[in-house]
């Protein structure tokens, strides 16, 4: 049987136990920041002649044209065409239904006039010029390109730039038929820091962006946080979590998978569930040994549970809400009959996945939602990547002589109490109402 | 005459020296970041005697229990009374002013069912607790608590905690009169990355918050970069900018007492003028001269204007609004007859002021609108602050069986193209409609 933890919220030591399996730090070493630090002050001083290099020592890729690095729209539509008739439809039925969902995120402008007609609102703009970080090789994820990719041209973003690294020049058909069909503008092979200080700072050949998101290695991640500031960025991502939270009611069988399609994505991810019932959870263990013989990721998934996983017995289902609560999990499972009556007493989750059919990996492709959620229990701060990350609000303000008469002495009573004078002076201009700009 | 640049657009190094004035690197040294580092492991790990430890040295104040610095209701009650009635009634109108503006920007639930009766959706949660950072001392802005305390109330945050140092146990009746309007729900008197660390890890007595807020000098700016993660944080601002577009119709003194109001902030804050009219241009240097007389911080004007302000000329007002996306700025007034039209090619500012009678300074204290802005560009990616910064998002997903079946089957060859067979099993075991979970 899979080993994994087993708690308790009867037993005196529950939250420390529970505390100590949440805990993460994702601190990027002393090494992997001195290596960022001067892969993007380089890119940022030599642009494309540093590019290439990296690219030339990290991928083993040698051009001498960063031009040669940028893969057409021909290649993405050919990529499209190659891979099989029902992976192509399934791209696109997930990137049409993701699209339909962010639609619905949509921020429009708004305004309202006042009695004196002094007008107030806000207007929504979409960032200009957006960049996508997609991982090469083994973790290259065409779902993650969808996700990414559909809000920020839902938003209305006029450019997205995707890189992607190509090692030894083998590229991901999937991954490049996915960038055709979520609409990607432009599209580079190089990755790691450099591409992100390509992307932050621009260079000869790539254009300078606004805002990067994108998964990465502890590379990349600490290349964004490191560019944040000089542009935008996405929560750089913890390692990806599930919490069931289950009546005892659902085939053990189905929640055995469900945990482990979390824990097989890395040794780090984190599988947890939440029952009142103990013998259902002894039910599901045995259902995991039995599921694991088929898992070609077995070895991954046994790490994952016996470091992060659990299996959580409580007194009851709102003590279930309240642990699940405390954990903020990125993708919350109700498996249970009525998830509707749960939900209003769910605080803080990523995505929560109602009733016994709804299974997170449908939530992972296809559903509509994004998949790119909050980790590590940001889930209490922070929301899904949406449309609402790719456009941005400026403040409108319109007086009219009169409300910037009335408006100005509360103004320059404030800026007075605060030393501010200056900030008196210009709000006092305007406050005779006939005054003549 | 103050000292302050003057650029021309049709110069050959035009948009060099722009950016050179535009240039701003916000980096804390090393011995900033090892001096926060070490208060934030501090506090981290021994609470509350750290946090008093750290109050003693800094603001020499000598406690015993960190609940003696906590102030109570009541004084901040008395503190409203003790005030002026004047500003008592200019802090009120203020923040009923920025209550009901944000009282647009609640974000509420949504949903839609399918055809097959998949519900998906949206539910908005606001943060559970927010931590407000407010400065001591002189740079303490009464107003940047009803700016920052408001939103968070309005999105229906349960508990908001104020944390300002008090050196040598003075306190500013202003800013308690404004805690006490805005609504914050405790103060306590510590500051600093300490202020910082308790907020975000929580001692004996502070509790632990979900995000922080607030402007602070370099070790607290320093500090909310750090516990970024582990809470949320507002952005890390920079210097204040404003950007005056003019058609030289408006009175300079006008626009000279504008460009003060920036300018009187800090010697690194930013004022720009932009105009077609070079006369314009010299007549408002000639204001400012003037002006400059009647300004208690001439000195921090001057210097301001001398290093970072400048009067640019243009060729017309399309190439106006092309400068004006260009510095992207928190502060954009445009000073011209008809506003509305330029605001539609406007893509990217903080706040946009509109007309001859708009001061930015009505904005700084009671338009409405959030006063605080992105600065350094980033209004090329980021929003002034606002409710939405207090609620969060979760989605929600519902499968009927029938669109478990259906959606399942997309998601296992998406699945199974990405080699993750346990979510293709996950979604496969929810594909037969009669399946009996």
């Amino acid at each position: 049987m899979p080993k994994i933890n087993r708690l308790d919220s009867t037993q005196t030591d529950f939250m420390v136990r529970l505390d100590e399996l949440l805990a993460w730090e994702g601190v990027s070493d002393e090494a992997v920041t001195r290596a960022v630090t001067d892969i993007l002050a380089d890119v940022r001083q030599r642009g494309d002649a540093a590019v290439l290099e990296y690219t030339a020592r990290f991928d083993r890729l040698e051009c001498h044209d960063l031009h040669e690095l940028e893969i057409p729209q021909t290649r993405l539509a050919r990529a499209l065409e190659t891979i099989p008739q029902e992976q192509r439809e399934a791209l696109e039925r997930a990137a049409a239904r993701v699209r339909s969902y962010a639609e619905h995120q949509k921020m429009s402008d708004w305004c309202y006039t006042e009695a004196d007609g002094t007008m107030l609102g806000q207007k929504v703009t979409p960032l200009d010029r957006v960049g996508l970080y997609v991982p090469g090789g083994k973790a290259a994820y065409p779902s993650s390109v969808i996700m990414n990719a559909v809000p920020a041209k839902v938003a209305g973003v006029p450019e997205v730039i995707m890189v992607v690294p190509t090692p030894d020049g083998v590229v991901n058909d999937l991954v490049l038929a996915a960038a055709s069909v979520a609409g990607v503008d432009r599209v580079f092979a190089i990755g790691g820091a450099q591409a992100v200080a390509a992307l932050a700072y621009g260079t000869q050949t790539v254009p300078p962006v606004d805002k990067i998101v994108g998964p990465g290695n502890i590379y990349v991640a600490t290349a964004k946080r490191m560019v944040f500031g000089t542009v935008g960025i996405d929560m750089v991502a913890g390692p990806s979590e599930i919490l069931v939270v289950c009546d005892g009611k659902t085939d053990p069988r189905w929640i055995a998978a469900d945990l482990f399609s979390q824990a097989e994505h890395d040794e780090d991810a984190q599988a947890m569930l939440v029952s009142p019932d103990g013998a259902f959870l002894d039910g599901v263990a045995a259902a995991m040994d039995e599921l694991l013989t088929e898992m070609p990721r077995a070895g991954i998934i046994r790490t994952s549970l016996a470091d992060r996983g659990a299996l959580i017995q409580v007194r009851d289902m709102e003590e279930a809400v309240q642990v699940a609560n405390h954990i903020a999990p990125e993708h919350l499972e109700l498996s249970v009959a009525d998830p509707e009556t749960l939900v209003p007493g769910i605080r803080h989750a990523g995505a929560i996945f109602m009733g016994r059919h709804t299974a997170e990996a449908v939530g992972d492709y296809c559903a509509g939602p994004n998949h790119v959620l909050p980790t590590s229990r940001t889930a209490r701060f922070s929301s899904p990547l949406g449309v609402y990350d790719f456009q941005k609000r400026s403040s409108l303000i319109q007086c009219s002589p009169a409300g910037a008469a009335d408006l100005g002495r509360t103004a320059s009573v404030l800026a007075r109490g605060e030393g501010l004078v200056a900030h008196a002076r210009s709000a006092e201009y305007r406050q005779d109402p006939d005054a003549q700009p």
